[in-house]
């Protein structure tokens, strides 16, 4: 396995220029070379090409790499299905088709049973809580161990800060109105809106907006205002509900080819990783401006019944997150120990937001 | 001024190296030599050396900026006090004493009316609204405009999260309770607390523990849970309050000398840019990590007693601060802009907030 991603590695588009200018053999010494060696990459990624906020921060992310690397490793964006399909990320950085990749952990969750924990957790942590639980709560370095197995080297990337719960056709009054509508909603959201009477499905983005115009699905959760405005959900479901649940603060993914990520010298994985930071900044930072300009236009200009979910269906789902998340880590003991940290992370948390995020917003308010 | 700053900028340690090793001479062409050119910065900052959260970010900036330049760009960190005193970063990295510093722009208001806004302003953006405005809502553009006066170019990095409201030594049952107190608190909140009768002062956090354990003051705002367990707060005043409505969401600074800025090459500027905003997202994962351990040592260890604010004092710390922030902008009419800018902005992300993050924290709780 190591050696055939080495030997991948090696074609990874690593050309020593720059010392070939004043004489010196290209690759001679690593230490002498490091530095004037090029490296050309593909990034690949789940979103349609700058797409708002998820395509967008793809981009930002290569031309931050290639803008601070000086072009010593320059980064080209391919949108989904340009170079391989939404869902074939994962498996095409595994290979090495593509070096980097841009996508969102749960879609992973046929391949490792605990790749979800590291994207989004029904009633889990916020976009601030996951970089707290990622950075410096022990979760990044349990993903890069998970994500080890297939090759790939993950990156917090990015964060769309709370989701929507989503837009349905016909309102929601009540838990009886979620049996039998199928409804677009991927990663553990789905599991656990299965548990009470729905049929989840997952579709790409590209796909969701013919399908709920058409009836084909009934309700469909995406992103939030900035991204469901771009996609015109409003006009094919009328109602739109809150708060996202399901995704509370998923953290997007970049991913790195191992035998890829080994090739670089220091600085540019120092440069990759600060990127890689900075965008996951930058990103959260995007959405909150953005996603409150079109709640705006959403509301005003497009009449959107903006609704909260009624408590009794918030109350099945909390029952039903709790029985899946634990059936997950009953089945995967890495899953048990990635769920055990962020539990313990999240009771904190919990205690804490209280007196300070919480209490603040109440203040204001 | 402008060429006393370039003159000053040509001083600052920009050394043509590496060409040398294979016989060009350094220095030939801008183009050429520009990536070989070697930068040693010294970066002043407000801190104790490595105090947690704020010591240790600047530590960890100038650590990141050092390695993804492969050490083309050095920076070493001073603390306050080692090279100048806390409260003179901006005139050191303005005058060119040092090439950057890392601070929080509220302790100029002294120098600008208009310099608090862009840290922390009472009843005011919490973090993650700080960096949608910085980066995405013009916050950031104005802030370049203003200091760019004072020979500056600064960046947001770092963030602590909503802050504790402070340490009392006595119980603050009401509104009444905080006529008479001497109370450490800077920025616009000191100014707030001013207008509901205690006398606010200024001391760098390294004198606050002994300030307060002597009596000399009767309360102290620092940062929240992590910073005030470090200086032993709870040692010196048995009361803590909550929430932090005068610094909500406060953004650190990284202050860079314009003429220092501009003798970089670009991609030495990208990456700048790009730890800056690394540590802007690192820094507030930090702080909500250790925040919410060093609350639990504070609450089950020391028996601290943590209250809410009472509300009529809350009320009456709104009222002063709709003044505070209306006195500023009438005194001062790029202040008024950047008020106007900070106040459109927030009230869409209420709305927005209101329907995601709120939401959902309470959907959790």
């Amino acid at each position: 396995m190591k050696r055939r991603e080495l030997l991948r590695g090696a074609g990874l588009a690593a050309v020593a220029t720059g010392l070939a200018a004043c004489g010196a053999q290209p690759g001679a010494t690593p230490a002498a070379t490091a530095s004037d060696q090029r490296f050309e990459w593909k990034m690949v990624t789940s979103w349609p090409t700058n797409f708002p906020g998820l395509g967008t921060g793809a981009a930002k992310l290569a031309a931050m790499i290639t803008a601070a690397s000086g072009g010593r490793l320059t980064v080209k964006v391919y949108g989904a299905g340009e170079l391989v399909p939404a869902f074939e990320v994962f498996d095409a950085v595994g290979r090495g088709t593509a070096e980097m990749g841009h996508s969102a952990a749960y879609y992973w969750k046929g391949k490792t049973a605990a790749a979800p924990f590291f994207c989004a957790v029904p009633f889990g942590l916020n976009a601030q809580e996951m970089n707290g639980w990622l950075y410096e709560g022990g979760g990044l370095a349990l993903w890069r161990e998970l994500y080890a197995r297939f090759g790939l080297v993950p990156f917090p990337a990015g964060n769309t800060g709370v989701q929507l719960a989503g837009w349905f056709r016909k309102p929601v009054a009540s838990l009886a109105d979620i049996k039998g509508l199928k409804m677009r909603i991927p990663g553990l959201g789905g599991e656990v809106m299965s548990r009470v009477g729905a049929t989840p499905v997952n579709l790409p983005g590209a796909e969701i907006f013919s399908s709920l115009q058409t009836g084909a699905i009934d309700a469909a959760e995406w992103v939030g205002p900035y991204n469901d405005l771009a996609f015109g959900l409003h006009r094919a479901a009328k109602y739109c509900y809150y708060p996202g649940w399901q995704e509370p603060g998923p953290t997007l993914e970049c991913m790195v080819n191992q035998a890829a990520w080994e090739s670089l010298p220091q600085d540019l994985k120092d440069i990759v990783d600060a990127c890689c930071r900075a965008i996951n900044d930058a990103m959260l930072a995007e959405f909150t401006a953005r996603n409150q300009q079109a709640l705006d236009v959403l509301v005003r200009e497009h009449g959107v019944e903006l609704r909260q979910l009624p408590d009794d269906l918030m109350l099945a789902l909390r029952r039903a997150s709790d029985k899946v998340l634990e059936e997950i880590a009953a089945g995967d003991p890495f899953a048990r120990k990635v769920l055990e940290s962020m539990r313990a992370f999240q009771a904190q948390a919990r205690s804490w937001h209280a007196v300070s995020e919480e209490a603040y917003y109440a203040s204001r308010g």
